[in-house]
């Protein structure tokens, strides 16, 4: 089998953390029956260095033709004062809309080794394994319209749009339920019904798609200011949360900074089936460490895993890498950003050196 | 003195704790050289249930004529299903926006005695001290257009609009960083302006009113969902945030969270200096438990402390209430959503009854 992957290793300790799924995928190709074959290109901040723009439209192409894209990590404060129009952030929001990546998945996990790294007590934080699918592709993201207008006399007037429509709002559901049926059966869905009409509408659409086709599923609604409370003080209570863009943008952060350990957590971008989606570490580029080699390819490593399982059809071979990254956790290895005393801490090499010396055990 | 007060009680627990309050300022008007003279009306449910409206105009107009308006709690599942137009949250953005009240003041403070509550760690949360400055009347709550359209072919469309101008954003600019200043002298300001042009014009705006008149004061940006982990992180790095209506509903309900007592929290909305202010507990209407006699009146009473030092220039008064607060809580009584082993479990009523005895000592 035969597959196409595009990497984009971005900026800051984006190459390093790539470098670590280069040798997986070599070991892959030499072990299994899977091929990976990859192409590279610059994104974000060194796509802006190389090419002046973000995203070429070159790598939106090749980003078309693969089955699916690992990206490493994207921007820095070296491009805060670009164009806003080249900014890396334009370069991330327009290969999501123009791939139609409408369904973020961000789990929260707290790995049992590295529960006390997590600022909450660790009763509270035990065995978390919350799943967020955050709709990626509308609301006040892209809505129009938007921009700054200049009112005169000193004054001016900032604008942007939420908008959802039925179909967007019934697609990104759809995935919440299909995803809760195979995990514990509940989902949250997100809104501020309360105050806004588009939250209104969001609840309503989510309600009716239950009703007509996942009404096995447990279906919550809850108001993100409540859910924002929620998560922190008894965040077990959930298993899938469906919300929209903004405010999956926010809950799914506060939901991975509940696990303390951010250099762990992967995500997934998807479109329509068959598409090609995009799996990237929630943490960020960490311009403050880059080239040390000291960073945590764990995320990235478990990106890759989920990449696997959703848009390779290696649903084993991404549970394997899982259950490696599992082991060198018990074997006590960490790099620098989980080190605790009593564990060994490793460059972000060993690291990786260690997860395949596991898939191979 | 003489100052007048219009007190709200609202719906669920909200008339209980409000008349702990009443028993406050019976004691003030006795003890003191200051005269709260109090007007009473519905508010929320309860007004929707006497007079189909859950604000009425002689209720505004009441509020207008006051020093001071104190209100309970609002809502409840009884009215989830009123016309949207006339559900309490209408009632609550309309007194809002109708009295001008565009700074959201939202202490979240960790009481030492009560610092067990919290699930996050004593160790990140001791001592914890932030305010969030929420814009309130402004933004998505209330940009136009807003609605629901009806697309046909089973297709809708839900709409809201976020807009913020030059002064709106400045004057509550202004309120943080005057209060940052009596505080430790530093304000955070949070938007996603790397995605929203309406958070772009809230950056620049809040810069360059730092550069005009606040220099003196530490100016730092982050991004809305950096902040909500930041919160989680280690919240001890916050003083004064100061963010629009929507981010605010949502940071200040983590960050109240974060102290694990809601019960404990007060809350004051602000208008132009000279206009009345609206205080509230942070906390809900709590219909489970509602006329029992066992909800938490110390939010609401700390909630009256603010109001005696925001609104009727008499700080000394407020603070105290504060003291007397402290001292019970240092006594080790505790109504049931604060009540640990070796405390002394009170009701509604024996509370208030032991603040008033605290502040005659
Ligand atoms: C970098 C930024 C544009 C982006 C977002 O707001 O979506 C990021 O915060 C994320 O969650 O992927
Ligand atoms: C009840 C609701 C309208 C309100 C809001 O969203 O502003 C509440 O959450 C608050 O924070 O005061």
């Amino acid at each position: 089998m035969n597959k196409k992957l595009l990497l984009l290793p971005g900026d800051g300790i984006g190459p390093e953390i790539i470098a670590e799924v280069r040798k997986l995928i070599s070991w892959i190709n030499a072990h299994t029956d899977l091929t990976i074959d990859t192409e590279e290109d610059f994104f974000g901040g060194a796509a802006i260095d190389a090419y002046g723009v973000p995203l070429r439209d070159e790598t939106l192409e090749a980003a078309r033709k693969s089955d699916a894209i690992l990206m490493g990590a994207v921007g820095g404060p070296k491009w805060d004062n670009v164009d806003y129009s080249i900014r890396p952030e334009a370069g991330l929001l327009k290969i999501r809309k123009q791939l139609d990546l409408f369904a973020n998945l961000r789990p929260a996990i707290v790995f049992d080794a590295l529960i006390d790294a997590s600022s909450l007590k660790p009763e509270i934080v035990k065995g978390l394994d919350i799943l967020i699918v955050r709709e990626l592709t509308g609301g006040v993201y892209f809505g129009e319209p938007r921009g700054i207008e200049d009112l005169g006399g000193g004054e001016r007037r900032g604008v942007n749009t939420q908008v959802y429509t039925t179909s967007e709002i019934r697609r990104v559901g759809k995935v919440a339920f299909e995803i809760a049926r195979k995990r514990k059966g509940k989902v949250t869905s997100c809104e501020k019904a309360n105050v806004m009409e588009s939250g209104k509408l969001w609840r309503e659409e989510i309600t009716r798609l239950h009703a007509e086709s996942y009404s096995d599923v447990t279906l919550e609604h809850m108001y993100a200011d409540n859910a924002a409370m929620q998560l922190c003080r008894r965040p077990s209570q959930f298993d899938v949360i469906v919300t929209d863009n903004l405010f999956g943008d926010i809950l799914s952060d506060e939901a991975a900074m509940l696990t303390g350990s951010l250099g762990m957590l992967p995500s997934a971008a998807l479109g329509a089936p068959g598409s090609p989606g995009l799996y990237e570490p929630v943490h960020g580029s960490a311009p403050d460490i880059a080239g040390q080699g000291i960073a945590n390819p764990l995320a990235t490593i478990l990106s890759f895993a989920m990449l696997l399982k959703y848009s390779l059809d290696s649903v084993a071979l991404g549970e394997q890498i899982e259950a490696a990254v599992q082991t060198v956790l018990a074997e006590g290895l960490r790099t620098a950003d989980i080190m605790v005393e009593g564990c060994k801490k490793v460059t972000t090499v060993e690291m990786g050196d260690a997860v395949i010396a596991a898939l191979k055990a």
